[in-house]
């Protein structure tokens, strides 16, 4: 074995960049641009042969921990499609806009509040924060009043420039609704006009009664669901950041009326740990309450991921009151109601209510470039001529996509055969690689890449005693283990029952 | 313990039709309508909290199947959104269409060809199957040179007339293109029309390159990818056999030129055996060789199964030649070749070529339709007085909802705390569910209808020696063991190690 245990002296590279993330992603199969024979689609991307298996990892990490560790949550997986006054009734196709003006000599489409904030940050940075601040509270009060006329006056009178062809010959501003649509039915009379689901949370809530009939549910409970959700966005940036089409992990807690709060809070701690088994490190997680309370919402807080490009949010815990069932019963004319039985302070059931929610909505894919972000290690070991750089992916071996790699030393003297028939005893336990195709030391390089946490190598004493050594990833210590110890020795480690055991 | 051991005079009843299977999805939460509440949208549907967990394991044993068993096969997973152009190398904006004609007097759309195949078939129940023959041979010519005036002509030529207005009074026949599209971009000059994908293949095949260098894959190698599709037909039917949004789990796999049939015949053995290992029976399964090749196909077969309405396709096979990636290449001028340094007969590497391949395409959706038929049993027992009818979802146990009861004899006592702790403790380990919701034999029978292959129960003996009664679902046999025992008997039995083992 070439390479020496030295990781008591490794250390880390500093000042990894979002360019750094995303060419690791594409050089070792975790993320592409889509459609890129085709020279891409904007703002959308692929997941490849390791990022699949990554975000596969998470996803079952969090629907386990959802509908698995709690008696009183069940999933469900609603369509894409589905009745466009279900859009009516959540607000979305009233109010699911973002201002948008264009300047008529350069073509160029801007969000107008994003070039007010614009404008108000360069007051900030020449030493005026408080004419930006002003700047915002006259931008905010035009854009609550529906004012489109005075956000555009507001614009020129800044004299803001569009930066492509530095004039400032603005076209309206006009609201753009974020939603995608379609036609369903065939082209005659009866075809409907539908929209492409903007979140996942109203499958939820048109299935509330279905859910809780069938599955005899009792208030408190929760519906879960894991989905994909499409947004027209106009500046869709940051890698896989922020995507045209993107998949949320949501879960909708019903609760009786006044007992939100005490639930809200619960689900900001029991969210926080989650985020913290799958191996997001503490100083890199934070709490953001929200000062702005959307429409529906009586309390609201992300939870923030410290970013190569600084913290952002991953997830988002929202009490939403009863403003979607409500909404819901208004126009289909159905109720909403759940009857409880318990009883109150006076010894009589509550009754029927519209139950409250609080919300847990994570970005599956955020959550993946936390993970991927949080794992990419470069690290410096040794000095002068010994000087030696490594580049690993340092995921919780649940999330790796391959458990184990088996690597013999040589090809020659049965060692091939033996190691082959090793990787194949796994493979039905955990995903398990063979590679016998370089340099050992060069092998055990490429599954740091990817991220394995186990290489186990094939040698002559193999052959004599049925012994292999395990390389750590992260370590790269070698321990020398009887074959027959493999299957359970790294089936725990790898499995995602030690993620639900660490909430 | 009320419940005996009957099975062995249990008699299967008779005659399950598709509206059984329909009723017994909605009310147990395996498939409910799309937004119910708003009437429903016609030809979409949504799992509820039971059938999103038989489908999940469905979709993991697949997906394991693939990506687990196979070194030289791996996933990835690509965004619905594509680049238009894919579509035209496809084929899908040219040649995906039904063509389509309109009933002047009802304003109601039928697809041409089914009018005339109603003819056809017509001829035949007459007692003129060569007629209908004639018939279905002279609509295939038109169709063929694209004659649509033709197809019009001949349909009134037949006399056939709309079953509503029962007039031939016939608009022209038109194509009508089965996919979705949307705009993407916002609504200026920047705007593009891009397609909902009506099959996953594509985005398999667009990142073949992207794939093999970042793996280092050699071929013969595969690619899999589970993921969603959408096509607009004009007749959906069959519950969610046939539906506008459905979900494929699609492996292309990649072979030299020359070899395709090998792999082909050999994949057809392969996917059986996978259909076997979940519990479908042999005789329910057969091969069905297409007559009439799609355009890019040099063989294809489909594997059917007995559904109630008969045997039908759930899944294809089909060597697709080197079709897709050769258009891909000719309209993106990026070069889908592999170089292959195998060596050939006469020594020399084979050098460049675009690879031949062979697809499995699943439809999710009618898989877990046949695993959900198969498993809908209904028995009687006994006689007379005695006799007993019951319901239960024969699922292979790694496919079930839930994994595991635990019920309490009664609650008092300490029975159930005790019942709860033993279900906690198994909790991160397997889905468990714990009731203590009814006298125990109902709560037996919920399990049965949702397909939980084990009860176990807490009594008062488990209070002295910590055994309690495992009771199967299948067999209603019980068995007393150890609570210690618990987690390996079980977690074992409800692994996907168990199917990938089968295969």
């Amino acid at each position: 074995m070439s390479q020496d245990s030295a990781s008591s002296t490794a250390r880390p590279a500093v000042g990894t960049s979002l360019q750094d993330i995303i060419g690791h992603a594409k050089e070792y199969g975790f993320v592409f641009p889509s459609s890129e024979i085709y020279d891409g689609l904007q703002a959308v991307y692929d997941y490849g042969q390791n990022g699949v298996e990554l975000k596969n990892n998470l996803k079952n990490a969090w629907w386990k921990a959802m509908t698995q560790l709690h008696d009183s949550i069940v999933g469900i997986d609603a369509a894409i499609f589905m009745h466009p006054l279900t859009w009516k009734a959540s607000g979305h196709v009233d109010g699911f806009n973002d201002p948008m003006i264009d300047n008529k000599d350069s073509k160029k489409r801007y969000r107008a509040d994003q070039l007010l904030e614009g404008k108000a940050e360069q007051y900030a940075a020449e030493g005026n924060p408080e004419q930006g601040q002003a700047l915002l509270t006259e931008m905010g009060r035009l854009l609550s009043a529906e004012d489109l006329a005075g956000v555009r006056e507001l614009i020129i009178a800044e004299g803001i420039k569009c930066p492509v062809s530095g004039t400032a010959n603005w076209t309206e501003v006009r609201q753009f609704n974020l939603m995608f649509s379609t036609q369903i039915g065939s082209v005659a009379e009866d075809a409907n006009m539908i929209y492409l689901r903007p979140e996942t949370a109203q499958g939820i809530f048109v299935n509330f009664l279905n859910v809780q009939k069938s599955g005899r549910m009792k208030v408190p409970f929760g519906i879960a669901q894991i989905g994909k959700a499409f947004r027209n966005e106009i500046v869709a940036r940051q890698f896989i950041f922020r995507m045209r089409e993107f998949e949320q992990m949501e879960m909708q807690f019903f609760v009786r009326p006044g007992t939100e709060m005490t639930w809200y809070e619960a689900w900001k701690e029991t969210r926080m740990k989650f985020h913290k088994s799958i191996g997001l490190p503490a100083e890199k997680l934070k709490y953001h309450d929200h000062d702005k309370l959307a429409h529906y919402a009586n309390a609201a807080v992300d939870i923030e991921y410290e970013f190569p490009f600084g913290f952002r949010e991953i997830e988002g815990i929202h009490s939403r009151t009863d403003f979607d069932l409500r909404n819901h019963q208004e126009l289909s004319k159905k109720k909403q109601q759940y009857f409880d039985a318990d009883l109150d302070e006076n010894g009589k059931p509550y009754g029927n209510y519209i139950p409250y929610v609080v919300e847990t909505s994570v970005g599956a894919d955020r959550l993946f470039l936390a993970a991927f972000c949080n794992a990419y290690t470069r690290e410096t070991t040794g000095e002068g001529d010994s000087l030696k750089e490594r580049t690993y992916l340092k995921l919780h071996p649940a999330l790796a996509p391959f458990k184990a790699a088996v690597l013999p030393l040589v090809k020659k003297d049965g060692l091939a055969e033996k190691a082959q028939a090793i990787a194949a005893s796994l493979k039905s336990s955990f995903r398990t690689v063979y590679d016998d195709g370089a340099a050992i030391g060069k092998r055990y390089t490429r599954q740091d890449l990817i991220g394995t946490p186990f290489c186990i190598a094939v040698d002559y004493q193999t052959m004599e005693d049925d012994t292999v050594t395990i390389r750590y990833r992260d370590t790269m210590e070698q321990e020398r283990v009887s074959i027959s110890e493999l299957k359970e020795k790294i089936g725990y480690a790898v499995s995602v029952e030690r993620i639900l055991e660490a909430i």
